[in-house]
């Protein structure tokens, strides 16, 4: 199987915002990068089950320049693997059917005769070994020049997920597979009870199998004017038959794709087409339309955690139906989600409620209304508030930081590093620090002064003096920072070098 | 009237642990010393209210001895009235029949011709002439040897209070009063129902106006054991005929009634003589039994704030019934109540729900089972949990500290120091302490030397070094402490020499 391997690309969708995760999902911080079941993040959870399956490098993840940036500090415990996965950078976020286009013109150039993986950053499937096999099934049906997608078996009338209706009569399909007579949105719930009694309708799982010629002859044949900007793109960025070379997955942030706007020339072409593409689901723009769709029905559980409420059907629920995770106390509640970190959250008698707790916010809301927390992100967003940003950790190469307060000329953190990890050579304009270890060994410069310090040492950093910080150790070091100063804002840097090519 | 004004006595009952607003009120900071409604804290209202009608050294607080600790730092905000306030110590908690009763034996010797307001320090009462103008009315009573009481007229069917049901025709009673005929436990709603629709049914306020001779002598009549036991406790406290010195309340803990166990002799006999008292209340102790009850019907608004739910009474609404207070987003809600402080939280339709939100713990819980709140405190308590017993930020004589984060091996404060304030010098055992200042200017005392330091200078205060920290300015002073040590909790410190009297 080494030369299919050699073809095969895993496509990992992963622009989506997570908004409906809020408070736990942020900006910087969307679903996918979020451990809310299983052993690990989910991202790195999808990277794992494929990895072995595809080779390394034939992992490649689309998303946009931001969220690519969070997400490669995000991968590094993934470790050598990490480093091999590439990235395709959207310019900005456009639905599937264009991310998928890109990922395929990019494709065709470097392996023409690629096969294509196409899944899901930010869904759950909790056995992977049937999920492969599953898989193999698929890629037979993908060479025979199929567009194969997977559907789950319904074990309820659910409204929230988009339906494939199958052939009755399997005969027409190769063994193993169903023929699709169509795609269906999301049903209402008399639908959906038909759709369950009826047995031959299927959840559209949003995982796909096909060759890289193929969807773009069909993306020609059914969505002409995306494979007309498309190869508008391609004649921006690659010089014709010559396929690009890549740029691994490291700490430098990746400049695969097109670009965003303000940059000259080409990038600014590339931003203004991928803007004027119709945000399209390749369900809708595709496959509803092709008459060449198998779909595999799958072996393996599945959810698309499309919202806090499908944590009922992935996590166990105690005897009241509740699931309760983190710091709780409840007193006879029912069928609700308690999802709390370090801090004390209480609750009694709580029906249908779904409350979430975290270092700087806290959503109460009843099951019901889950849709209406991408209101309250939407109202924080335009307020300009750091809620729907930023976690009160925030990840970085080198390790994190969290804010523990601000006050009036004064703002603290606690800042860790990884073994090894280096702030940028580094200066403030408007802010002194003071540097308290708690745990680990720092390494300190402070203009052309190098020293060693231990835990429960301090130094202080005055305002406009060169400094850096390094974890010389083999352990995490932690310290405490104290800034004071007019003005605490992140901005306030000047970088003279920085291991992690930023600027 | 200034003869009377002699004579008169404000007696505040503060032993209320607050249980049932929890999570705002903690074990150390009950609801007395909550600003849920008004433009100050309860107790600090009451005070407020009565003085200037009795003058200051006339204002008595009930309470246990932890409590009146925390209770003598509250009330520095009111300056020279705080330090004229008098603090009556009960060994515990026993209802209000006893705790009245032992103000009584100690005022019989401190002024035998005194009358006795005796009022809750945790209720809401907004319109303070009002009052005073009903409060004149029952003195007047009081002097012709009734024992007065307020009913308020009910507006709702509310099961939460007991009731006074007066007289039918009130040419029986003096002019402006209403003569009582019983008090009743709090009804069921339909017994609620008829209370209002009858018309002589009045809430029982709690708050009381009688001669101290008087209610000595109806406790004696109808509670003769009680009056047993406050007779003999009234032998071990007083030389007979000699009049007790009362000790003002300053910074130092008070020590005027009958202690805590464990002290030599006498105290030991106090508070096994206390702890024997029946908890009875005064309502159905006495005023029940007695057939020289008055009352007068209040001309004020008023509240027993006996739970979150009560706040719908004292506080306006919005147009959805809300009251949303601090950090708050919501959608769609009503007739919910949202308690935030800084943090944020972010609510969704949330229909006649309470959530509470402080900077340790969050309670969520529909307004039907408010109740329950204290089988949450309670099984707190028991788990030996802060989060019943204090705040992340606690009051202290000097000032307070708010502890930001408590991590392996270090813990971080901020530490806010009045102007003048001087903390105790003292040493660590187990911890060193780095301290950085944020706002005003320091003066720091290690071991023989002293000195000054501005903001954003540091110092380093090593394990068992003697230090002390004072504000000699003018401004708060506020420093961040960042502790190192294996051992980080209250209780490894050495105090040599402290200005509150603390060892």
């Amino acid at each position: 199987m080494t030369e299919i391997l050699n073809n095969l690309f895993a496509i990992i969708l992963a622009g989506g915002s997570g908004t409906r995760f809020w408070p736990l999902s942020r900006e910087t911080c969307p679903k996918q990068m979020l451990q809310i079941v299983g052993e690990d993040t989910l991202i790195r959870q999808s990277i794992k089950r494929i990895n072995g399956f595809v080779p390394p490098e034939n992992i490649w993840i689309v998303t946009t320049e931001g969220k690519a940036q969070d997400m490669q500090f995000h991968l590094e415990p993934l470790g050598s693997l990490a480093r091999s996965i590439q990235f395709i950078i959207e310019p900005l976020g456009k639905n599937t059917a264009p991310a998928i286009g890109l990922a395929a013109i990019y494709l065709s150039h470097h392996s023409p005769d690629s096969l294509m993986i196409v899944m899901p950053s930010d869904h759950a499937i909790p056995d992977t070994e049937k999920f492969l096999r599953d898989l193999k099934l698929a890629i037979e049906g993908a060479k025979r020049d199929y567009l194969v997608t997977f559907g789950i078996k319904p074990n309820r009338s659910e409204t929230g997920y988009g339906y494939i209706k199958v052939v009755n009569g399997s005969e027409m399909a190769p063994k193993g597979f169903l023929k699709v007579e169509r795609f269906v949105e999301k049903p209402d719930l008399e639908t959906a009870k038909t759709y369950l009694s009826e047995g031959n309708y299927f959840w559209n799982s949003g995982i796909f199998v096909w060759k890289t010629s193929k969807i773009l002859y069909e993306i020609e044949t059914h969505l002409p004017d995306l494979y007309k900007k498309l190869k508008e793109m391609e004649s921006l960025l690659f010089v014709s038959g010559q396929p690009n070379k890549f740029i691994p997955c490291n700490a430098k942030p990746i400049t695969l794709g097109p670009h965003k706007p303000n940059k000259p020339n080409k990038p600014d072409r590339l931003y203004e087409l991928y803007s004027s593409l119709e945000p399209v689901s390749i369900d809708y723009g595709v496959m509803e339309r092709s008459s060449n769709v198998l779909m595999v029905p799958a072996s393996f559980q599945w959810s698309d955690l499309g919202s806090w409420t499908a944590l009922d059907e992935v996590i166990e629920k105690d005897n009241s139906g509740n699931i309760l995770k983190g710091n709780t106390i409840d007193i006879g509640s029912q069928n609700s989600i308690v999802f709390a970190g370090k801090r004390l959250v209480a609750t009694i008698g709580l029906k249908d409620m779904v409350v979430v707790d975290t270092p700087d916010a806290t959503l109460v809301t009843p099951k019901e209304k889950v849709q209406d927390i991408r209101r309250i992100v939407e109202t924080l967003k335009q307020n300009g508030r750091e809620e729907y940003l930023l976690h009160k950790t925030v990840e970085r190469p080198w390790g994190s930081y969290t804010v523990l307060e601000k006050g009036e000329g004064y703002k603290i953190k606690r800042v860790a590093l990884k073994p090894g990890a280096k702030l940028s050579l580094q200066l403030h304009r408007r802010r002194s620090e003071h540097w308290v270890v708690v745990s680990g060994i720092a390494k300190v410069t402070k203009e052309d002064e190098t020293y060693l310090m231990q835990t429960n040492e301090s130094t202080y950093i005055p305002i406009n003096i060169k400094h850096r910080l390094e974890n010389p150790g083999e352990g995490p070091l932690q310290i405490i920072e104290v800034q004071n100063g007019d003005y605490l804002e992140e901005d306030d840097i000047e970088r003279f070098d920085d291991v992690y090519g930023r600027s």
